[in-house]
This record gives structure tokens, sequence and C-alpha cells, in this order.
């Protein structure tokens, strides 16, 4: 009898264990509640300064803000949160001693905003680390050790405006962050000062639009010296752009491992920096961009004459396009003058004077007259005029000489190889060139080996030339020679 | 020549003065660096756990991030910081030993966004505290001592979006807060867990849009038991707000000093909660809200025959207005049904289904004939044909004792106050009015002192009244008499 009174025993545990199930699957979701170390408000928790050498283990799914910071964490692994966290948008890790952080740490909280790692002790950051928050907005990396940025670290991660790389020992700076048409296109902040980043990419930073060189931070760096580092700065100054202005002592750059003030490299001689006009010819399309210091502002043109410039009218050879910028259809003269943009922002509004002066003559003309086939068939004609010239307007004493003595140096013969001296297809005609100087145009009877056009040796030359006076011969064309319009030579026709 | 000497030193004072201050103004603002109890990240500055007594003195004016949490302040006055921080959007003062908050604290910083005050020592909040920040979006005050929230507390503050006012003493519901058209129009979250609230406008929280509901926290709190209480977290149940859902379990009541699960209510015996139809009658105009958990969804209604309400047709009976809501011009028989609202929102979807009930007759012709004015006239047609019937259809033997004893019993005389007896300006008719009883309408002459119409006294009664039969007299008005239309007495015409 005792089989099945254990069966019965079991159907009963199944049953209860069922039942269980039942009653957690009605309830609609698992009851977590606040953790012992935690301070809990609704969907706040507030775990900071409680000594916790890991995260947590169960927390509560609708928690929105978790704070840990100023604990002893020092690693982030993939299971970090057996459930998936997906209300969470705030999540503080500062100030504990973070070394690693795995690659698919984030993937349990998708929908993360705000992300503070800083003041931990991360040495690198891994491609794609970050990939799985595409909705982060800001992500806080100062005071930790990181030496290198890999390139795809920050890939996907399109929401981004702000990124802290402050105090860490970055040497490369990441221009793949915000070159334009990037991989983070709303990054407005990136800190990447006390850093140690000696050489900038000075062209590239100064393409860029002041809404990202205005929160581009690289004070406290050892920059390397020189007029281009100054003139950047000052353009940056002249814009009064905050990276440049909130921390113009602490803009520094090292010359011969010493430091100096980045506005004060007078041992330079650096020229003064300048705001330059735009220029342009008569005709001229141009288009000049209102470059404010934030982004999506709205933004209205004045003309020298403080006249609005509207957006879009008929006939109109100046209006605004839609981003903002200033365009003109065909410049004219009277086009020159100091045109005022005025941007309204949220923060703040801009003033903006730009100067465009016009060049009173088309640029354009001369750029199609200059073109290579222009200038090789002005060459050729040329060249066949001076030929002619040479041929036709020599001094009478050289006919005079040629006529006196027919064939006085056969040796001194020569076929030059500026000249086509064969009849169709005859390859007889030709010379020694032992005999440089004193070279006159003048047909003989070959002497040394068969030699063809250019001085060229040309196979099967058996038939006989007869000798003839250099006029009649000089009007009959090679095809090579022809073919040599595009050689070094001139040709004759 | 000691006095000259002097003049020129107080004129170089005066003048390294004057080009100290010029210098100052030259570089646009003045240099302050970061403060040494602080680590800072271009415009962050954390300055936790340092133990600081004070805020730091000199804050760098482009600060736009102050964590001050885990330190050692106590007060925060009105100067805490010289200068304005007008860039200032997060303020983090949480962990401290506040029991102090000037009224004008919060004036240098107007751009604030985040304020955490959580974790502090404060007991009240007084009136205007927070009015100047009229951008504040979120303001964390759990975990104080809060006994009261003085009803200006929160003026002003236009963009608040979320309120933690957790785990403090707070026994009033601040209503003022949530109400529709309320102080706070933006709030989507009001923390008043863990306090020690009693009792809650029940009604007026159940009209709450759904929007505020879903972020109206209220468990842990001893709150009287009774089916009201029962029925409210039921519906908030059933439409699965984050309030009621994430702390089922912690949405406590207090009946007998004994703490009860709001949702474990059998002793009171309460209905169990069902959501009703919306019910309408032929004709009438009616308006059905799509009451969404979020602000701002996209809002599409299907009919129960499954077609998509447009927003504006015209002679369309059923329109989807620019709010959402679904609205009947007329509604007819035929749309009786089950409604649906598909709504679609940044964080999520949300499905609503609404029945309607229609009743097969109208409800606005009863309104209609049953108003003030027709049942005026209807009463006073109806006094009119009682007093021609009194009049003309009494019993004979009336007439009779009449005609019998003329001036019988003249204590017994009378005017009627029901009717005018008397003739044009004739202010001798009148009569007693001792005798109430056995009544009759006759016209006698007068036996006690001089009385006007409605028994009032008329001076001047000197004219001799002919005696006249009762029926020639009645059919005289006085003007008096025409103006009591509007008294409680009927009129004869």
């Amino acid at each position: 009898m005792q089989p099945p009174r254990d069966l019965r025993g079991l159907w009963l545990l199944l049953l209860s264990l069922f039942l269980l199930l039942f009653e957690v699957a009605r309830a609609g979701r698992p009851v977590v509640s606040c953790p012992a170390a935690c301070l809990c408000a609704s969907n706040i928790l507030s775990c900071s300064k409680q000594q916790l050498p890991n995260v947590p283990h169960s927390l509560p799914s609708y928690t929105a803000h978790l704070d840990l910071s100023h604990n002893n964490l020092s690693r982030l692994r993939a299971e970090w949160t057996p459930t998936r966290l997906t209300h969470l948008h705030s999540l503080l890790l500062s100030h504990n001693h973070l070394s690693f952080i795995s690659s698919e740490a984030f993937s349990p909280v998708p929908n993360l905003r705000y992300l503070d790692l800083s003041s931990n002790q991360l040495r690198t950051l891994d491609e794609f680390l970050f990939s799985e928050l595409q909705v982060l907005e800001v992500l806080l990396l100062y005071n930790n050790h990181i030496m290198a940025v890999d390139r795809c670290a920050f890939d996907d991660m399109t929401q981004l405006q702000k990124l802290y790389l402050s105090q860490n020992q970055i040497s490369r700076f990441p221009l793949e962050l915000v070159k334009e048409g990037a991989k983070l296109p709303k990054l407005t902040l990136l800190d990447l000062s006390s850093n140690k980043l000696k050489n900038l990419p000075l062209p590239d930073l100064q393409k860029l639009p002041a809404w990202i060189k205005n929160g581009l931070y690289l004070h406290n760096n050892p920059l390397h010296c020189d007029c281009e580092l100054y003139q950047l700065f000052s353009h940056w100054q002249y814009r009064q752009l905050s990276s440049v202005m909130d921390f113009q002592e602490d803009l520094y750059c090292m010359s011969s491992k010493k430091l100096h003030n980045v506005f004060n490299l007078s041992f330079l001689n650096c020229s003064e920096y300048r705001e330059r006009a735009w220029e342009a010819h008569l005709g001229d399309s141009l288009t000049i961009k209102c470059d404010t210091k934030q982004q999506g502002m709205t933004k209205v043109w004045v003309t020298p004459s403080n006249e609005r410039v509207l957006d879009e009218v008929a006939n109109s050879t100046v209006t605004v396009s839609k981003d903002g910028s200033l365009h003109f259809h065909r410049v004219q003269i009277e086009h020159g003058g100091v045109y005022t943009c005025y941007a309204m922002g949220e923060a703040f509004n801009e003033t903006l004077s730009v100067e465009l002066k016009v060049y009173n003559f088309t640029l354009h003309g001369h750029h199609d007259t200059l073109n290579t086939a222009y200038t090789t068939l002005v060459g050729c004609i040329l060249s066949v005029v001076l030929v002619l010239i040479y041929l036709y307007l020599t001094p009478c004493r050289c006919w005079c000489r040629g006529v006196e003595k027919p064939s006085s140096h056969q040796a001194d013969s020569l076929s030059s190889s500026m000249l086509s001296t064969t009849p169709n297809h005859d390859p007889m005609a030709g010379g020694d060139k032992d005999d440089g100087f004193d070279r006159r145009v003048a047909f003989l009877e070959p002497a040394g080996p068969a030699q063809g056009q250019n001085g060229k040796l040309k196979p099967g030359n058996t038939l006989p030339v007869p000798e003839a006076t250099g006029k009649g011969q000089r009007r009959m064309s090679d095809p090579e020679s022809v073919s040599s319009v595009f050689s070094d030579t001139p040709i004759v026709v």
C-alpha cells in the first residue's frame, strides 16, 4: 500500500505548486518589495553609501531611478539584475570601485537616459559597450583611468547629448564622435578636459558648427603649442564659446617642456586673429550659415540696408533656406556689406554679423577658358607659328651657305628630330645626330646606319632616297609624326 | 610739498584700481575656479561626501550640476551662493541635516529643473518656498519630517511634473495640487506614500483623470477603511494604474486599530467593483473622454461596428474632438454598444473600452415642458378656474342665506385677502379679520377701523361706501391687486 500513498503525496505537492503558480499569475506581476539596504519612494530606490559589495539582488521592476553611488561595487556583470528594468531611466554608480563592466550589463535597462559611472576605476571602454543604450542622453565617465576609447564604444547612441570624459588618461582625440553626420548626431557637450591630449585635428575642429564647439571642453591638456592652435582658440574666444570663455585660464599648451597659456604665446609671434569676410564674385551662388551656439534656434537675417530677408520669394536673388542659412542665387555687386543673423533660442538669443565682399568680375569665365583643352590648343598653335617663323624668316646667309656648299660635310649631315623629313612611308630619310651645333634643316643622303623619324631606327630601310630640295619634301608628312601632337615635340602639319 | 605727493599717490592708486577693473571687465567674467572640496568636470561640480558644514563659498557661474549630497549642511540661507547660478539645472542636497531653508534660497537659481532635498530634517514647507522655481520639473522631498504642507508652498511651479513627499508626517491630503485646472498643471507623479493620511477626498480623487491617478501613490498610509475606499482602489486596479498595481500589498487601511489590506475588506461586505456603462437618452449630446494613463497620447476611436470615428465630418452625429474625446451630437438608438479607444504614447500604447447604453426616449422634452414659466402659467389658470368654480358653482343655500340676512353679524364681516373687492381707488372696502371660520366672499359696510386692501390700513378713508351687491363689485379690479400676479395669491382678471 506504500506506493499509492507516495503518489497521492506527490499529487498534492504538484497541486499546491500549481495553485501557488496560479496565484502568482493572477496577481499580474511578482511582488518585489524594497531591498533592505535601500530607501524607497515609489519608483525611486536610493541605496547610496551603504558599503554594498554588490547590487541588491531583487529590484522592483517599476524602478525608475536607482542610486547606488558611494558603495563598494567593483564589477557590473551581465546578470547584475535578474529582472529587466524597463522603467529605469537614471542609474547612478558613481564613487564605487568599478573596474569591469560586462558588455551585456546594460541589456536589462534599455530605456536608461542618465548613466553616472564617474569616480570609478575604469581603464578601457570596449567596443559596443554602450550600444544597448539607444535612448541615453547623459553619460558621466569623468574621474576614471580611461586610456583608450574604442572607436565603436559609443556606436548606436543616437540620443546622446552630453558625454563627460574629463579627468582620464585619454591621449587620442575621438574625432569620430563630433564629426558632422557622425555617430552621435545630438552631442552638444563633449568634455575632454584634464586628459593627456597632445595633438588635436585642428582643421577638422575649425570646421565644426559652433553648437558643437561651444560644448567641446579641451582645457587642462598638454597640447602642443603652435600658431594654428592659437588661431583656433582665438576664433572660439571671438565667438564667445563657453568651452573657451569659462576656462580661459586653464587652456594650456606645452612648448619645450613648459606649460603656456594658449592666449599668451608671444614667443611664437603668431599673427592676431581676425574674422575674415566672405568673398564672392559676380554671378556666384553662395550659402552663408548662421553658425549659432545652440541647435534649433529660430533665425532671421537682415540685409546691410536693414531689410529682413524673406524665406521663399520667387525671383528673389537672396533667400533664407529652411535651416536658417542665407542663400545668394546669383551674387551681384550691390549684395556686398554686413549681414546680421538674429537667432532666438530657448536659453538665450544670439546676434551674428557676417561681412560679404563682392568682386566686380566673374570667376566662372576664367575657370572655363583656362581648362586643359584650351591651353593645349593655344600651345600647339603657338609652336606651329614659331616653327614657321623659324623656317621662313631665318637670316638669308644660311640659304646662301646651303646653296654654296650642298654636301660639303657628310659627317655634319643630320635629319632633325624636330622635323619629319621622310616621304610617305619612306623610311630611308635620316642622318647622324653627332653634330648638335650649327644645326640647320637640310636633307642629305644617309651616311650612318638607317634611322627613322625622331632618331628611331626603322627596320627595312632598303629603298634609295633621291636627293631633293628641302622645300618639296618638307610639305609631306608622316602619320607617325602627326601622332606626336601629344608628345613634347611640336608638329608640322 | 606733502599734500601734492599724497594726491599723486591717491591718483596712482585710483588709476591702478581703474586698470584692474578694466582688466576684469575685459575678461568678460570673473574667473572662479573649482572649489577645493569639489571634483569639477566642465559644468559639473561634485562635492558629495566631504563633510561640508556649509556650501563652498564661491561657485563658478557656469555650474550646471551641483552635487552637495552626503554632507553636514544644516541651513540653506538666502545668501548661500553670492553669485547667481543661472545655468544650474540640478541641485542635489540629499543626505544632509537641513532643517531650515530660507524663503529666498532659490532666488539665485531660477533655472533649476531638478531639486533633491530628500533625507533631510525639514519639518514644514512655508508658503511660496519654491515659488521662484518656475521651471522646476522634479522635486524630491521624501524622508524628511514634514508635517504640514502650506497650501501655497508649490504656487507658480507650472512646470513641476514629479513631487515626492513620501516618508514624512503629512496628515492632510493636498488636494489643491492635483485638482484639474489646479496649481500644478503638469504634475504626473505625486508620491504621498508612507505618511499619516487617514482620510482622502474620495469623490474628488475619483473624478481625476487617469494620468494623474496613475502617478498618485497613497500606499503605507493609515487610511480609514470603508467601502468607498475599496471601490476607489478597485477601480484603479481595474484600470491597471501603476500607483495601485505596483503597491497592491502595501495599500493598507485601518479599522478598529488594525491594519487591513484595502483589497481584503471582507468584514465590511462591500459590493464588488463593476465598471459602469455610460447612459444616454435619445437626442442627448454626450462627450466620452478617452481617459488614458498618460498625457498627450494619440487617440483613435472605433465604433461597435468596427469603424473608425473620424475627427471632423460635416453632418456626422459622432466625431472625435481635438483632445481625443468621443462626441455624440444627438444620441440615437443605434449608437448603443461598446466603443474602443486606441491610444498611442511614447512609452506605451493603451486600449480602452467604453459601453454606451441608449434609452429609447428623450429626456430633453420633459425638461423643456417643466420649466418655471410653464408651471406658473398652468398654476395661474388652474387657480382662476377654481375660483370661478367656487364663485359660480357653490351650493345654492349660501346665496339664499346671504339674501336672507344681509348684515346680520357685523363682527363677522371681512374683506378676504384673496380678493380685491374695492372699486377703483376706493380704500373704504374691507373689514375685520377676526373671524377666520366660515369665511365667504361678501361685501359689507366697514364696522372697525378703516382698512385697505389685504388688510392694510389706508389713510384718509373718508368717503362713504355705498352698499352694493357682491357680483357687480367683484368684476372691478384694483391696480394693486393686478400687481399681485407675482405674489402668492391667485388673481381675478
